[in-house]
């Protein structure tokens, strides 16, 4: 009989939103009280299983269950939410990892190492830059350039950071974490509504899509919206909108996403025609050829619109990411694991990042398991999966973890 | 000979802008030091005059040449700007009418009183609503209302005007000030790119347009930008895009201008589909008709658009403006002057809002008349005229005065 208690996954999730949120949603934003809260929480959890807890050079917590080899098979989450977050982003993985390892525990010492990992700052959301411990231990970590991040009220991360304990210039030794991990797998949320759509609880992921992210400024000339007849505009506004609406044919033809998500005028004001706009612009595409495809569309598109409405167009990145993809390999024992506790297994990619993009870009075996979000509301107070959905979640996954350890331990070392 | 110096009043305007501008442009905000230093200068320039000067109850400034009736000829303008303002807005034609009262004070007294009028806060700039001192003239003013409006630090329009030494409660009674005027003229440049894209330096103004002005807000469903399909997504900003467009051709089919100067998005980030925005639309036309169904148009477009995209729609009226039509036989009056000095007139509205809209809704026989912007620019420190129009203007305004004059003697009383 398995001491595999899924039930108990779901209490400890609601008891940890009791803990940490309020009426608005998770707050559990990463370096603050909140978020301390539930570490000292979670730890307290651990209490009686056999494991080791330690606190990396970055400020990410692993709990260790020693196993027969040093080789480890590595499970991971993040406590941190975004403020006003939703009660399973990232906790949902710490906590079924947490139920998984009681499970391991209770049958005695495992062929290989297993641990869990409670990543520092996934969201990124104080700082504006995300997977801040997971991209130490994977190397993509510069403490000069991201210690100097500024939070709304001017605090760098280096300061939120030391106020926690840790030292940002020694960050990038926790890249010596992930040198025995045969493997990295995480169970998450879908954040998005294609499981509910397709009424599936669960699915493989098979990668993180690539990003091409952008500011893009259009320049006309500011005039007065009462004196200047519509044939003497050059309305920087306009040139947005039609960007805006091509961007989105661009993504439906080419079967990726792509956003606006803001359009910032400049003065702005009811009785001008702006003089300036900003455009911000996210493109996602699964594979790499395709969303160079659509960029360079969206590129076409603004030059184009910029010549037809007399305006001038500068681009700014602000992120471009490749593709992702997980471990072919662990892909299938995901939806293997997936198949057996709901019976049909999905092959989808993840938009959103997570911390699974670094441990892949480390070059550990990676994969992902999505449980079904509900109206795919996340980084939200809404954000809410069934809870029939989270204990098949907690099943599938400890599935993948017994089909992993014994991948990692039949593989050559 | 007259005594007429048009240069004079380039020369004036060159020395005020010296006095109350700096590099960014005129900073003369109602209410302000700046303002006041312009007042306290233009006061000098009055002296030798046979006239006198009084400040009336809401802060106009009233600069009276007696004549042989107290019947009155008004002329009218404003020494205030917005913040980083033009040199020419409101100031040519308090300094024209300045001229015109030298060269027929010269001349004897006048069969008609003539008056001067600086108006207090013509812009509205710090407090949101324009046209204060006018509105009080008018009997549109109401002290409870506008003394409770805040700037952008909380001070309120009372306290404002009070630290002017105005009391906002017996502005109301600035209204007796427009009881012998038989007809009120201002000269203003046009703050549009008609006249120079016509090459002609003046123009007799028919009216002002009316104006729709609205907030339109739609709801959609904020999604995160990576994970939310295409085909799932309710996305307020492709309707706020759509609207602009649609307002843009429902204005050039109208043969009026329509307008959105920013469209405002919650949350507005860059990982997300937004879930809400507010668009900002101005809708003008000279003729009531046409602006009632312009706006229908783009209601019945906000409806439609709002249906198609799945996002709820809600108009807040912010301005409804009726348009305002000048007198008959003072427009003629302007078209003869403009005629005789500057060989061709041309006769037009001005879609942005003056003091004269006030004399006009209070009875009183109004025009105006334009001299041309060089790009149509105005708010800003490169609005400019060239300095041969500037004169041509006061020289016509100064025709337009003489005739309104004779008009205004030989009409029963």
């Amino acid at each position: 009989m398995s001491a595999l208690d899924p039930a108990r996954t779901v209490a400890e999730l609601r008891a940890l939103r009791a803990l940490t949120g309020d009426e608005h949603g998770a707050q559990r934003l990463a370096w603050t009280p909140g978020w301390a809260t539930a570490r000292s929480w979670f730890g307290e959890q651990l209490a009686g299983l056999p494991v080791t807890r330690e606190v990396d050079e970055a400020g990410n917590v692993w709990v260790t269950l020693p196993g027969a080899s040093p080789t480890s098979v590595l499970m991971g989450g993040h406590l941190d939410s975004v403020p006003n977050g939703g009660w399973l982003d990232g906790t949902l993985n710490v906590l079924a990892g947490l139920e998984v390892l009681r499970r391991l525990a209770a049958e005695g010492t495992p062929p290989v190492t297993v641990k869990l990992v409670d990543w520092a700052d996934e969201e990124g959301a104080r700082f504006g830059r995300s997977l801040i411990g997971s991209s130490a231990c994977s190397g993509n970590f510069d403490p000069a350039l991201l210690g100097a991040l500024r939070d709304a009220d001017g605090v760098t991360l280096r300061a939120a950071m030391g106020a926690s304990g840790i030292d940002i210039d020694r960050a990038p030794a926790a890249r010596s974490r992930l040198a025995d991990v045969a493997a990295y797998v995480e169970l998450h949320i879908e954040q998005g509504p294609v499981l509910e759509r397709l009424g599936l609880p669960l699915a493989a992921v098979v990668g993180t899509t690539g990003i091409e992210r952008h500011r893009v400024t259009f320049t006309g000339q500011a005039a007065h919206a009462g004196s200047t007849p519509m044939d003497s505009r050059r309305d920087p506004l306009a040139a947005a909108a039609r960007l805006l609406l091509e961007v989105r044919e661009i993504a439906r033809r080419g079967g990726g996403v792509g956003t606006v998500g803001s359009v910032v005028a400049r003065p702005g004001i009811v009785t001008a025609v702006a003089g300036e706009c900003d455009v911000l612009l996210d493109q996602r595409h699964v594979a790499a050829g395709p969303l160079a495809a659509m960029h360079a569309e969206a590129r076409a598109a603004a030059a184009r619109i910029a010549v037809e409405e007399d305006v001038g167009s500068a681009w700014e990145p602000i992120l471009e990411l490749a593709p992702t993809h997980f471990h072919p390999e662990l892909i299938a024992l995901c939806d293997d694991a997936v198949r057996e506790i709901a019976g049909t297994s999905h092959r989808m990619p993840s938009g959103p990042g997570h911390d699974a993009i670094e441990t892949a870009r480390a070059g550990v075996p990676t994969v992902m398991m999505f449980v079904q979000s509900l109206r795919g509301l996340s980084h939200a107070k809404e954000e809410d999966t069934l809870p029939g959905h989270l204990e098949l979640a907690v099943r599938a996954f400890d599935r993948l973890v017994d089909k992993t350890i014994a991948w990692a331990h039949a593989r050559p070392a």
